[in-house]
């Protein structure tokens, strides 16, 4: 007999009947229950695994044209590697609680024992997407250069192992540095809140990303022979707004999505609960975000006197990187706040990565690495008491140090972030290491400077010419 | 103790226990139903978002070449603006009630005090992508000569002001011309019945896209010399399929989705109530257009002896509008008589278009502003009583002129028509007026002939040959 | 009074009040219930319904440039032309029932009596959807040589009457072959289990695809003079893509939609309900999809060296189409072996093709007829007892021959795939023989070998330049 039948037998009156009475009103109660919060958290996962497209679109028409077949197939694959790797081990290690010691998880591999009390199928889709979305931020910054195998074993590596084991630390409720533990020794009495993932996902990726870029360098023509940057256009950017579009409404289910429930009250009787705090998690999301493209779009006229639509589309994911962390536990004004900053953020990342000659295509690094970063660090400083406490119930109470918490927080925070680049250094700057050591990273300069879609795919992803036409005056 | 409780105690038993009882037991009730109706307008909001994706794709398809970038930035701006302007002050002047006599509201800046038992921050969101739409029809009618500067101006405007102003009147609890409101003195007894926006988006989208247009006159190379039209062809079918396509998938958010909520028994007991409604508001939905979209096509292959894919879109999408403002209240049939008119309505106001010259790119104030009209004055003609009494219980059933309910219906809608041409002539036409005498609405002709994406916005949204190749012998 | 109503009253107390008390308490109930169930159904059918965006982006991108707009007019068409038909009688033939001997239903034309107890607006939503499923595949195979009044008289013949009956049989309650009926006297005392169509919708769309493209013969050039295969080179591998995962996102509404339901225990007072089942054939789903995808992708690369995105999107499409008849009644390894599976089958498929020089430009007929038939099997052999039990619980358990079930289920699986075959063939089959006997079917070679698009519709897809523009010295 649970709380809820004991609780109403109880009201009921004391005999045998009503204990029945309460068992059945009681199942009755979780019935749907289980439903809507399945059902939720069910469609969150659709939305978060449709950003993959978002992303495939957003790479394919960021890349020069000879590269849009390459680029949209290390998008397409991650999906399909995660797949499989995340069923069999990945999630296994992120969430197979008890633990060793908080450092990875080791139970129900290829879901065995699930759905448990803890976890249905629908957990497990839905942070397979987040393992995907993980790979596929890398996947921006190695563009138009990497080996197809070199793809393909980095890909494997990142979501069955170093992004699970990352997701383990901070979302699983033994990971060490969590804030869903009750036992409070751990990470100045605080544990670390990155509800959604600036941090687990967004700096995981651009790190992993960055390592790839710098160890196999600037694609070829990037920077002249005298040292300058040489802008390589983006091929097309309606691809770009729509994958940017498709991204936007995929956060939904990242963000808001992250609660897993939609049900229960924080007020009893009244009208306020979960639904309000994902309400609002969507809220400061997209503030966030608009804040964030509106600010870089009239930042970059300022700095270059033109209006473009992709300054607006890097700027608003900016944004949406930056605010994962925070989002369901500060008020919408300082989701404002936050897109602001993350703008800034962005411009000078992009101008430092052209200063030191780092290429990244997409500038993935600068963006998730980069605004994932400070919206661990804004987390730190924003976050409200009241929140806090409704969404993280089981945890002590720190909040942001501008909220009046004191800095327990943002220590924790800043241990966040030097562990997620101390992990992902040590495993994937490894691991590209060696690739690049024996010549498996890297496509040779013949390859690249042809057109890397003919020789590696043996096809174009535009054919404008049909082959079984004269095409003497065409349309074209 | 709420109604529930009380009614609940009542049957338990005369006692302080059963009064424990009942309200343990109703409490669990209110929570299924807030999750499950937070879940429901929280996806309709995010597919209604995703409509703004379906306007820059058909936007960018529509438009010559050139321009598709700059008409892509002024679609995702207007989510952007929105979201800050509706934050701080639109969703106030939208429904902060108690307004000031009905016409304006004046609570909630910046979401003060929500959530309130009336609205959760998923409310917000939902009016929010309204919002953005009204301002997105607009800039379809205003789309490759109208500058930057201009389309921020007035997409603020509307945004933040003229747009809640009117959904205030026709959709607030005390708006002064609602049929939400219990008190029944106003607008011949009646109030209107404008369930999704025919009027309150389409319309006021329609209107000020039609001053716009009207006021900065036809693109350049639209009507040669002699005062002919001249087809300037839309560059990529593509992208138009993809956009309707998009908007018909979202506009399952905006119509089923302006119930707002998904429980209810309308026949206790029974499996009917108010998924019912929604389940039959989507099909209203889907059949007028489908119908208009047939009708479309097949009529304009009588006039012009061609298939053509987007006259099936822009009809498909006339249908919707029409249906958009009685898809709650009437019959499955009366939709199909509703698309079939939209058609016509539709196929006959682009005529008119041509014949006085006016030049709008995206057809959107024939589509918006001439079909949502002909769905308002639908409503009033095929309102069904019994739906009716369902989907506004607490209103005089005033219902539709052909189903035997009385002209007082029609007489508000007219009304409705009069006042949404009226204020938005004096609000958004003034305001063009005034952007045009000081000349910030139109580009000059040289930036109009020239390639507008490149001079405004420095880049061209297709880039097919790359610069760091010797492009000898490209494939194109 | 109802079930839960009875059991409640007789816990609380044998008098009067405690009968009203749980006729109160359990209408809340369902209340919750019918809330949930149709959000969970009608967002799962807004999933499914925007799968046609995905076969209109996968068609246009995979025939040649001229054809892409008419091959988008067939798809959109599909949509609207099922959208009048399936109201009028196509639900009618497939859910009316009482039936007449389980061949085809005859009640609700025209949703007559919906709501009903049975049927919501929302279960029509749903199964609309499917219907234009069935259309889309056969429009793929028929791609780039069929004329537009063939498109429009045997779309509208297999949305209205031929979809309907099969879905009918398998489907209906009272259906002649469905497992949902309770006696058990036919088919082997078995019934089918074709839970999401791998028989019903893609089977049978595909084998009306093989039909017209057998009867209309070839696209000129498609095999050379000696008879030798050419590759008539697809067009656009982002639109590939982007049909592929927008499909991808909308199988997560097409088959785990398939519940209609997502309330109910399993398990009373546990966590496991049907949500669980719900979440797992979301699952299997995937993971089938995801493995057909890597073996054919790894395949494609072992029999000509090359890696292509476009072998990943069919091969992922193939193992959703095998998937979709058992989804809900397999374990998650077994999806893997049926993605594996899959994969051989389609390639196999492609391979014969070529060899009898089929030609279909989609390779619809392949890997909806071909991957669905072993879909099919798959499900005879895999189906796990405890599932079956779960989610077919009025049927006698017949489940997998390899799962220790014996050979019933197989025996009455290989009979669905002849049926459907035989009655396909019959309906279709005869339809297109004589609409090619009647020079109805295809286009003529001067049509075929100029620009479709152009003669046709009158347009190209992509127009690159403008006609009011001199071009001397275009961009392009």
């Amino acid at each position: 007999m649970g709380t809820c039948s004991a609780d109403l037998a109880a009201l009921l009156g004391p005999n045998a009947t009503a204990i029945a009475a309460a068992d059945y009103i009681c199942n009755k109660f979780s019935d749907a229950s289980f439903a809507v919060d399945n059902t939720y958290l069910l469609f969150s996962a659709y939305l978060n695994f449709f950003m993959q497209l978002g992303f495939a679109m957003l790479c394919a028409g960021s890349v020069r044209s000879k590269n849009a077949i390459s680029v949209m197939l290390t998008n397409v694959l991650d999906a399909a590697i995660a797949g499989l790797f995340y069923y069999l081990f990945g999630f296994a290690f992120a969430f197979g609680s008890p633990s060793n010691g908080g450092f990875i998880g080791r139970h129900n591999f290829g879901l065995e024992s699930i759905p448990s009390s803890s976890f249905d199928y629908s957990n497990f889709l839905y942070h397979w997407a987040f393992a995907v979305s993980a790979a596929g931020i890398a996947s921006g910054s190695m563009a138009e250069r990497t080996q197809f195998v070199a793809y393909l074993i980095y890909s494997s590596f990142l979501t069955g192992f170093v992004y699970p084991v990352v997701s383990h630390w901070f979302w699983a409720t033994d990971g060490w540095a969590t804030a869903f533990r009750v036992d409070n020794g751990f990470l100045f009495g605080s544990g670390v809140i990155d509800f959604a993932g600036s941090g687990v996902v967004h700096m995981v990726g651009g790190v992993a990303g960055l390592w790839g870029a710098l160890i196999e360098g600037p694609r070829i023509g990037r920077f002249d022979s005298s040292g300058r940057s040489v802008a390589l256009r983006d091929h097309n950017a309606t691809l770009v707004v729509l994958g940017t579009f498709i991204l936007w409404f995929g956060w939904y289910g990242f963000n808001p999505g992250s609660f897993n429930k939609i049900s229960g009250f924080y007020t009893s009787g009244n009208h306020y609960g979960q639904w309000s705090a994902v309400g609002r998690t969507a809220v400061t999301t997209t503030l966030a975000g608009c804040t964030s493209a509106l600010t870089t779009l009239f930042g970059k006229w300022i700095l270059t006197s033109r209006w473009d639509v992709t300054d607006f589309c890097s700027g608003l994911l900016g944004g949406f990187a930056a605010i994962t962390a925070g989002c369901s536990v500060v008020e919408p004004w300082a989701a404002i706040i936050c897109g602001f900053v993350a703008a800034l953020v962005l411009i000078s990342c992009n101008k430092l990565a052209e200063k030191v000659k780092y290429d990244d295509p997409l500038g993935a690094a600068q963006l998730h690495g980069g605004c994932g970063a400070w919206g661990v660090i804004f987390t730190a400083l924003f976050a409200s008491e009241k929140y806090v406490r409704e969404v993280y119930p089981s945890r002590p109470v720190r909040y942001g140090l501008f909220m009046g918490g004191g800095g327990r927080l943002l220590a924790a925070h800043i241990i966040q972030i030097l562990v997620i680049v101390g992990w992902v250094s040590a495993t994937m700057g490894t691991l590209f290491y060696f690739l690049h050591k024996f010549g498996h990273l890297r496509v040779s300069a013949d390859d690249e400077m042809a057109d890397m879609d003919l020789t590696r795919q043996g096809r174009l992803a535009y054919v404008d010419h049909d082959e079984d036409e004269s095409q003497k005056q065409g349309f074209k």
